[in-house]
């Protein structure tokens, strides 16, 4: 896999890919003399996404690539004169050309972690001013990736671990960047691969893609191939003309699955040739162009068991329409058979891929057959930064049981003693009237130091290391939090001080 | 409003943001020998979103800078060489290195016009190997965008010619460009403005925006600014302390209001009032912090009749929680008493302003009281491109009945001559038996041919212009079709030709 590459980060994510109000704040902020007040603010969701108990952090990489170029530039600068009143202090707009991230300092639930309500995804301090324009970026490159890897993470949990996820949102994604977004953090979140070429590209996460009904039906069987002939797989021996012998086989099959040998279309014929001459070590059949059972499936045979007397092996068949898994079924019967009658044993597992909008519902009835998947996800944001947040600078530290199943997240303040293992806790669940105890047999920080004062503190895991942390977290997690229809509510408690601090507050404000 | 200047545009859209198996058939063409065959696409939609009637035709203009930029650098290429077979002809990646857009032709429905079921929004040709790798990012240029310019349109119908609309989604985009393409296509499709600058940088849309609620919890009412004095509006006179001026009239507005003086809170005040500092001409109160009633409201009059007494006149209040509408007409009563109670017509008359998840449902409610209403465009894709598609290169006219409203849209063979107004023409409804006669009192051809060989054929218009383009076009629609619940269904009929050969095809599959 490719490294993370992507030198075209910056331009997508620029400082003014904000909400103006961030700028008339900020100008009413150092209007008022607190643009450098001390400020933090936590960036977290109120409920878990697709109705769910768990979601996982994801986001982070963007979040610090943009925070090391923040800078704005003399254009920028003049953009925002342009739409603030003509007799804004000159003083403001250079007080904004001399802005950086040199003294923002963030923690983070780390990539791929599991998060959950009102625990902060991010904590970002700093200068009030600066602060204050991060907040809308920082909110778009963490909100969108996170939910996307919760929704991978879902679909992985409902194909099991050994099954392969394709995404292939692409076409469907809310312009370029979206689509990128997209491909990246479905990876994080469990897939396999991207058909999006340019995810492949600067953000090394694997693609794959075969080819389309479009490619089938352009073929009509009358085109010419200007070298027909393919060399064997050993690479010794004289070459065969591949459609001539698709043709052989193509009586064969037909005689086998009792069609007439005129049935199968022979432009799909010409187009799987096609296909096989430039892929013969990873041809696929897409199979529902035509009829799948008089057409798709014995043109794939012919194919598949011509490239077989070359040494090749066939990779797979592609259904993108229909009743998927009962075809799917049927697919693998014919497989079967026709592996013992022409004695060829690797057909029988020939890799069946399907695709055509499987959601969570689809997929679970698909996971107990089949090998291969490739869908959309899909996506419903339900985040929602609170509008009222708990009071301060908080800590937050995961408990867990003694077989390491997390058992509950809890919030306190920055300035308690760090929870130890084996203490026994008083802690407030949200909304009870008296505290409760446990006694975790571990505890873990959840928040850790990301940027200080500008400067990153540890090297950004690969995409792939958060895909198995991912994972990893994943498998740790009770399965009662971890079904995805109806679970039971993973609990976020507050320690006693800061439930103490919430309870002054709000007497204060109801005078 | 800035022209439209998006130098980064070309990295937002590059070549490689296809699906990989666009390039696998690339391939697959490529060994066939038929690379460089002549081929033609058309990209459309088989039902409306929202279950409306209409949707509007938006992301030419991207698709045109996609296209001109278009070719494949070296990186790319060594990219594509990387997950393609090794042993693949490095005749291939050379063919890739010359490719470009300039036999490619593009014909498409102008931005901003209706746009129907079955009518291709863009129609593009050239040769076979490099149309092919075009396919998925057009796609993702036009679905989308053509989604959220219909999604902004109906919102625009609900509320009308007059009521600001202001989009304000960028925190919960699809990463930084899929917040990008909704504000500028919500503009195009009919909003008045976007909260996102980025979007008013690069595209020109004109952007809004003033306080969140985190600007008014962070004061406390102890900060001393540093200037506190404001000049009068006329720029004539001393200044006056703006804080100690509202403190005054905070106690007449009480009075009014049967409050405690006490009972406002003392941050909210001090954050009008520094917002105010900054922005005297332009002062707008968030008024649900707190208290709407107790606190919002009379801090809000107090900073404003203070701004008054200056020659200043506030500009807004906004809501962005609870009921909507009741808050909203309660208080609109509560500025009406207040005007005429402090002699301050303007008062009267001030914006207000709601915002918080305004779905279609909730904008119907509101539209009929208020005066600017922000909300998130809610997109729901439902675009699909057909598989199965009809055959040949086709023409697309609008049949315009007498009062210029259309009638519905037609589909021809290119080679049929152009149907002309007042001729009586025969045409085939979608799965009629029989056809039947219409009479267009004018005819207008749909697809305007946009670029030509890879030359632009003529300037595009500004999104301005598109996006009057976009109104025009609504308010010609007929009622029954533009209605945004169970409307008519626009037809878009076969001419007899093409309908004869989508016969002779469909007999001729299935023998």
């Amino acid at each position: 896999m490719a490294a993370e590459q992507d030198p075209e980060a910056r331009a997508a994510a620029r400082p003014l890919l904000t909400d103006l109000y961030q700028a008339t704040m900020a100008l009413g902020y150092w209007r008022a003399g607190r643009a450098r007040d001390a400020a933090e603010f936590e960036l977290f969701f109120r409920r878990c996404p697709f109705g769910g108990a768990f979601a996982l952090a994801a986001g982070l990489r963007d979040c610090v690539r943009f925070l090391r170029a923040f800078r704005l530039r003399d254009a920028d600068v003049q953009f925002l004169a342009s739409v603030l009143p003509p007799d804004t202090d000159p003083a403001f707009f250079e007080h904004l050309r001399a802005l950086d991230c040199s003294e923002v300092t963030v923690r983070a639930l780390p990539e791929g972690s599991l998060a959950f309500p009102g625990v902060p995804l991010l904590q970002v301090s700093g200068p009030l001013l600066v602060v204050q324009l991060l907040e809308t970026p920082l909110l778009c490159l963490v909100s969108y990736a996170s939910l996307v890897a919760t929704n991978a993470a879902r679909l992985r949990l409902i194909a099991g671990p050994e099954k392969r996820l394709l995404e292939m949102g692409l076409r469907r994604a809310q312009g370029p960047d979206g689509g990128l977004t997209a491909s990246t953090y479905s990876y994080l979140g469990g897939f396999d691969s991207s058909s999006n070429v340019l995810a492949g590209q600067l953000r090394g996460v694997p693609v794959a893609g075969t080819l389309a009904h479009s490619f089938v039906t352009s073929f009509s069987g009358s085109e010419v191939p200007p070298d027909p002939m393919l060399a064997p797989a050993a690479g010794e021996g004289p070459g065969v003309d591949l459609a001539a012998k698709a043709q052989v086989w193509l009586e064969q099959v037909c005689a086998h699955l009792g069609l007439g040998v005129q049935e199968p279309h022979p432009g799909e014929r010409a187009a799987f040739v096609a296909y096989a001459l430039a892929f013969p070590r990873a041809f696929q059949g897409l199979l529902d162009s035509y009829s799948v059972w008089r057409s798709g499936l014995p043109n794939f045979l012919a194919v598949a068991l011509a490239l077989g007397e070359l040494g090749y092996r066939a990779a797979g068949v592609r259904l993108d329409s229909g009743d998927l898994l009962q075809q799917a079924q049927e697919i693998r019967k014919v497989f079967r058979a026709a592996a013992a009658r022409f004695q060829v044993p690797w057909l029988e597992s020939v890799l069946i891929v399907v695709s055509n909008n499987i959601d969570e519902e689809a997929l679970a009835r698909l996971a107990q057959e089949l090998v291969a998947v490739g869908g959309q996800p899909r996506m419903k944001l339900t985040e929602d930064p609170e509008k009222q947040t708990l009071p301060g600078s908080k800590a937050a530290f995961r408990l867990l049981g003694s077989d390491g199943s997390p058992l509950m997240d809890m919030l306190q303040l920055a300035e308690e003693p760090v929870p130890q293992a084996g203490q026994e806790l008083r802690v407030w669940p949200p909304g009870a009237r008296e505290p409760c105890t446990v006694r975790p047999a571990q505890v873990e920080p959840l928040l850790r130091l990301c940027l200080q004062q500008g400067q990153l503190c540890e090297p950004l895991p690969s995409l792939a290391e958060s895909r198995a942390l991912a994972q990893l977290s994943l498998s740790r997690l009770s399965p009662e939090h971890r079904r995805l229809q109806s679970p039971a509510q993973y609990q976020v408690v507050l320690s006693e001080r800061l439930q103490a601090l919430v309870n002054s507050l709000c007497a204060g404000q109801s005078p």
